[in-house]
């Protein structure tokens, strides 16, 4: 367990060419939401666990009381008959050194089953608080590119403009030196809280990729109950500016 | 020196399938509080010190002027005719990577001794500055949480919902790999400050675990100098939010 | 990828005895900036990509939405028929380890194509908002810097007196140790923002020693950006001290 | 150079069971300033450089403007007729881990040359303005305690309370544990800046153990200067709590 581990939990899988998906927590848990969700309304299988000293040392509590340690992990199921491997998990590293060691791990995984593209998840943080249902793409080869772009994915140059950092970039860059076609896709996201109605743009794409629709319902609550929490706190901010002019004004009051 | 080393005190150690029961360094220093109250009244003998680079690279200084490197220690003792072995210390791992050799090295040494089981002890940080008795817990294998709860430790779904960070989170996880029971017991405190309170309700259910009666005079006395010291936090406070709303006050004198 | 590695893109080449010229982000980009000017205007030829995960695990996105990896790169030039080896990149390493380690690397290419002298360019602080034309040297040899001072290049005794902290530093210290002349040359730069003033002047400086001329239009262009936002920063900071004496004497109205 | 290293730049050394003396940077650089004291005053000769990763990724520059890794060094000197070794440097490690393995690669040399005893030097900071000329030790052996007593040394129970973080004390745990006598003797210091003064007493102390004299102007003359230097931050203090006084008494102005 000192170095990065895998641990198979299924002997004798028959996965054909699967597309690989990859949600892991990032900007707005945009992606983690939509490969979750679609692990549960696919009814996909966990067939892989990755540990790693390069996660945060710490367990967490299920259920029934029992713990699990961090980890991600790699799931199998079928989207309109197609395979699809999942990967999801708690955290990403959190070194740089991690990244480099998990991500190659990932890849061996992916050329193991004869992978042919994978779509990393993610958010891009616009820092707005207003919301905006694009969804933005890179990817590892311009063909690739003029495929996305029918989805309705929007590519825009040099953007996003700092880069991406983690495992979703990483995995793009990588994929390119293994002949694995990559794309990275972002849902717009304030950035600042999750973010499920970024995660249902995100998704709805996914959709149109895969050729097959989900049931969005428990997203859609998600989205309602963040929403709930954005509105006070933007009625405390306009409080707090209304504060302020006012106590602006009392401040004028002691100088004239 | 360079990685964490074992170091044997003893030879022809007589333990047969010994409890172990981990109390090192953490919130409210509850877990550390009981188990080295437990090795001073049970008398019990250091067999084994643990060296490492992921300790803080300091020494301390004993009552004679000699010093001593930062380690963790394993103890053993008898309570009740059985045997236990104790592991306490002075840090946990500085690092994430720490953490990963350092719990297999402790549960090396529990696999040497045919360990059958485990308990790790905690402090669970409620940010309240009230007192709370309960001891909450979690485990590798529900039957196991069966028993435990009938020593009057809670389980509560879901919780601690941040997980557990650390050795004693990390300990119960691997146990179970390695088919070793383990429970992660956690008195309930404020977390802020040393905690002997939290750690009499803890030593208590131990007790019963055990069956074993412990004089507990040192940590009551603990207790005492430690709720003197929070009733003049406490005042302090009081006076704080005192003095607040008097200027509030004075502030609106020349305003109007 | 889990240690720095080097990417050779040109087979068969006929490189003989280059001059090395480092230019790596640092203060004020001043080496940065002068190193990739001249990348593009003597058309040099990229030969070596460096990929480390000391670098961090992060992608850039290109024009046309593909991505690629944080990198280093080694580019082949001609100045005035001699061959020149232009070491640029995005990032410096993260780490004081891969510090040692990616410089190693590179002087390992220097010896296989036997560098016989290596210029690491960077920026020199001031703290001072005022422009500086000074260039500033040290070198790891005192021959070399006789030499060095009859392009205009000034040498002041323990100066930079905090050292150098970064590859621009080490590659200069560690060439000796292989036997390579090596010189660190620094434009004098505020330091808090991009310096493409302070670079013309180190160009300048690079050009005598080559005895070159290059274009500088582009680097002209870019120092008249920031000398715009440098006099808007002044302007703002100008308004806040007046604003402050404002306040000060308002502050005092209401005590008299 | 990507390990410890060690450099020996002398051949066919004749050192006869030295002492070591350990001073490294460190509170008020109390250590650093004695031992590169006695260095420079007892004419030692540098024998031996020392390089790591684990030091900052810096270079410092020489009078002449050459450059030199950051280092630590062992210079080879007599004092009444006794061969002594002096380890000094720019700086300690800035890892735990490198502390571990630079401590180790230390004492390997003793072990080479038959050290017998170690001192190491440095400062414990008292966190008060105030000079006191105590000197306070602690070491790995109680029979050396009793002697070094004889030497005006202090030794306090448990004291250091807070332990001693780096070389100075990791190197005595670790003497004793290759059959070492090691003792660490502390000038007490304010603790915030470089503190001559305290580097006197120490010195005293060790002119003692070592049965010589030595010249201390220039230590002297440090001494005054830093006196100013705390003289004029005095007044500053005083100068402010009075403005504080007085900016009370203007509040209560408007207020009444």
């Amino acid at each position: 367990m000192q170095k990065s581990t895998l641990v198979r939990l299924k002997d004798d899988l028959e996965i054909k060419k699967p597309v690989m998906l990859v949600g892991l927590p990032g900007v707005g848990l945009v992606g983690k939401l939509v490969a979750e969700h679609l692990v549960g309304e696919l009814e996909a299988e966990k067939i892989m666990e990755v540990y790693s000293p390069h996660f945060p040392p710490q367990v967490l509590v299920n259920k029934d009381c029992t713990v699990r340690l961090v980890s991600n992990m790699i799931y199998h199921g079928k989207a309109n008959g197609n395979d699809v491997l999942f990967l999801v998990g708690d955290h990403q590293s959190t070194t740089s050194h991690g990244h480099y060691e998990l991500c190659s791990l990932y890849l061996d995984v992916a050329e193991e089953f004869k992978v042919p593209r994978i779509y990393t998840l993610g958010g891009y943080p616009t820092g707005k608080l207003t919301y905006d249902e694009t969804v933005l793409g890179v990817a590892n080869d311009t063909k690739l590119i003029e495929e996305i772009k029918n989805y309705g994915v929007k590519f825009r140059e040099f953007e996003p403009s700092g880069g991406i950092v983690g495992a979703s970039g990483l995995l793009v860059a990588f994929s390119r030196m293994r002949g694995i076609e990559a794309a990275c896709l972002m849902g717009m996201t304030p950035g600042y809280l999750m973010d499920p109605k970024s995660a249902q743009s995100l998704l709805k794409v996914i959709c149109k990729i895969f050729d097959i629709e989900v049931n969005m319902t428990s997203l859609e609550k998600k989205a309602e109950e963040m929403e709930s929490i954005m509105k006070k706190l933007k009625e405390k901010e306009e409080q707090l500016s209304f504060q302020e002019v006012k106590s602006t004004e009392e401040d004028l009051c002691y100088i004239g």
